[in-house]
């Protein structure tokens, strides 16, 4: 392609005086009187557009001065040092070539004027034409770059776990049926049940609420794996930490323990974040400026500070004779509510806080039991500004207890089987973990909301685009 | 963690006479007269086990000589230089520590002889624990890393486009249908259909089976994309090819015709390709030697070869008049079938082809209409040993065409209005391809069907695991 980035001319990767073409979008223009337009153009390559200085001797000059926001061009010239207090570049156009225009400006949508977060939401296929949305996709994909770059570097082999599963592992409730049957004319069996031998996959099949179990399976092979996919809940939850889809990294390591995951969390969230603070400082202070103040100030503690580490147990006696009122009481066994998580890590700690070693009774089946017989192998890493970011635990590894679990919990262990497999045949300890990654990229953007930083969000009564 | 992974041993990462200590899974022993017992443990980090060998004088040596394939064991001993043939390094063991046993190791799935593709994909819990599927699982994961960094570094955005769609874009028929309606109780409208109003999403909802329309809307705002995510496909084919959920990547790119990306899929597919040749050296000559005798050698020829360029129309000339007797007959019009594909590939131009230009009443509504009025900007592209691996075509960014066409399929211009919008508002030229991930680690690999290079296959009936 004969055009360059404008991230590269911003830079300073182009030798001053060069001929250069840049292809994109208008964000504003400005007419002077003298006969001089100035373009304000973005390509989505960083955050901030080039100026194009436009002389009047062009001979579509008049094409120039009817340039509204979004139209799309292409600009040639010569890159110079820009004299003003913007960038340090400018174009000296010699040349702008209208690609596209917008029709009808006043009603155009993404209109230069300051629009609510709420009103791009309904326009989700423009709205990454914004600052903040462009902003947010850039660090939305900084950060998945760096973890797939720290898991590689790090040995870890990544899988796809499956999106539909039929396994009955997982629970029942809030899971998405997925299905291929005529809804207007469903097979029956003798007994007048909904006949799902019938179905696509000869049985009930569902969307994935976690890769964890099948994860359990290549760390029992290959030691170390982790998942970076789309996971599903249908819960009826109208929040801003909630979506029906989100993408989900679950790494599961063989031969750890709880404290070794703990590490792990430490250093992948450390790792993303130096990531996101060197690369992309443009879009971050942006943030800082317009969306959250501490945007960047909370990152580069949170990668100084040694995270915290606390027994739920002593937590609780934290909690209890911390002398503050919270809305929901605190007692051993319960599980710990989003205004005690914040109140350790935000005033107690100041830091992140991995808390640690669960009441078994509040936890799943799989989590490893702890010699007091009353707590389980599980952690939470607690992030002042934002609470519980990451949950995993040590898995039971051992075939006995697992299945004394299981009959426990009343759940059939026929089910089970290729799971049992795993602590049938050279069973080794591991421990895992799951990571919510728009949680993560609403943290570090300092979005209020995870819709706003996936592209097309999905919730309760809404699947648009 | 105080191990170290063995590929860090055999690649002479840690000093001759260092103590180490590995985990790992055994995959053979042998015991030598002399009171001497060789263990090959495995950890997946690459292809080789390390040898440790087990003298009779630690205390559990009757546990070392009860060792089956698929024991988990930790390794303790000296780093020694190997003087067999095998490996360079191997260890001499002061201490083995059996982690778990292989309960009833007559019985044991992954027992050391040779199984057969076709049983070990009915038990793909543990299948990753042999040599070709740790194999295969280290490939994929080269690919897919290598896929990430090649866009990275060429400054395109990953972007995760919905796996739920309700969008009717995608075209009927062959998709999932997404559904939390209780089954045996669906909700009815007053004229007794379905009432998809009461369902999760207020409306009918399905699998994606592409992110390309999505993807669109973000490359229109910031130049590059590409997503890597899966994907699904309700049909009923029973083939090596044909996957119901398999993973797809599709760039999509602003101010870039079909040229350009046919550039780019050569530079992302050679850029891959190296990528293998060296991270998994070991695994692609267990490849040539055990799966497929061209597995090197073929990837080698890929790499150093330009690309050759065909039009459609030019390639159905040279099918016309090559004298070979196809069993699906050729004449301009007709979509090219496999063995046509294969034909050009392997015997007319003997290098990966790239097919351009198809007719557009075979190709979907999207693809920007060439100036002759009977071909649209499509491509393919087919290579020697497999056929097509990737599809594309520049888009039709000039609204007055899109609506005509749309109108000439008899679709509803309402139900693409957002599509719409990206033609009405700053309209740029843009194209892009989709890659089908499966296929790409099959061809690599030399497997023969999908069902092995995906940890768990989903495919009409079935949906283990």
């Amino acid at each position: 392609m004969s055009h360059i980035a404008i991230t590269e001319l911003l830079k300073g990767t182009v030798a001053v005086d060069s001929q250069v073409t840049v292809k994109g979008w208008i964000r504003t223009r400005r007419d002077s009187k003298a006969g001089i337009s100035f373009l304000a153009v973005h390509d989505g390559s960083c955050f901030d557009p080039i100026q194009a200085v436009v002389p009047n001797s062009l001979n579509n000059y008049d094409e120039v001065t009817s340039l509204t926001a979004g139209c799309s061009v292409k600009v040639t010239g010569v890159l110079v040092k820009s004299e003003g207090n913007g960038q340090s570049f400018e174009i000296q156009a010699n040349s702008v070539e209208v690609l596209g225009w917008v029709e009808n400006p006043d009603t155009y949508p993404m209109s230069a004027k300051r629009h609510s977060i709420e009103y791009l939401r309904e326009h989700a296929h423009l709205r990454p034409r914004t600052n903040v949305m462009g902003a947010v996709t850039r660090v939305r994909n900084c950060l998945s770059q760096a973890l797939h770059r720290f898991f590689h570097e790090q040995g870890y082999m990544w899988i796809s776990t499956p999106i539909i599963t039929a396994s009955d592992c997982e629970g029942a409730g809030e899971m998405f049926r997925v299905s291929t049957l005529d809804m207007n004319n469903l097979p029956r069996t003798d007994k007048g049940d909904v006949d799902y031998s019938e179905d696509f996959f000869g049985k009930e099949a569902f969307l994935t609420v976690s890769g964890q179990l099948n994860g359990e399976t290549y760390a029992s092979a290959m030691s170390k794996i982790y998942t970076f996919g789309p996971t599903f809940r249908a819960e009826n939850s109208n929040t801003s930490r909630h979506l029906a889809e989100f993408w989900m990294v679950e790494p599961e390591v063989a031969f750890a323990d709880l404290d070794d995951v703990a590490n792990l969390a430490e250093s992948m969230l450390k790792y993303v974040f130096n990531a996101v603070l060197t690369e992309r400082r443009d879009d971050m202070e942006f943030f800082a400026q317009r969306i959250e103040k501490t945007a960047i100030t909370r990152l580069e503690e949170f990668v100084e500070k040694d995270f915290a580490q606390v027994d739920y147990t002593d937590a609780i006696t934290i909690l209890e004779q911390c002398g503050k009122k919270f809305e929901f009481p605190v007692e051993w066994g319960v599980d710990l509510q989003s205004e005690h998580e914040r109140y350790l890590a935000e005033e107690h700690f100041k830091a992140p806080v991995v808390i640690k070693n669960y009441p078994r009774d509040i936890k799943a089946f799989y989590m490893r039991q702890n010699e007091d017989g009353k707590t389980v192998a599980a952690m939470d890493v607690v992030a002042p500004g934002i609470g519980e970011i990451i949950g995993g635990s040590q898995r039971e590894e051992r075939l006995e207890v697992l299945d004394a679990r299981l009959e426990e919990m009343g759940l059939n262990k026929e089910d089970y089987s290729w799971y049992r497999d795993l602590r049938k045949y050279g069973s080794v300890p591991h421990s895992g973990f799951g990571l919510g990654f728009e949680r993560l990229v609403a943290y570090v953007t300092g979005m209020g909301n995870v819709r706003d930083v996936i592209a097309f969000p999905r919730t309760k009564g809404s699947a648009t685009y």
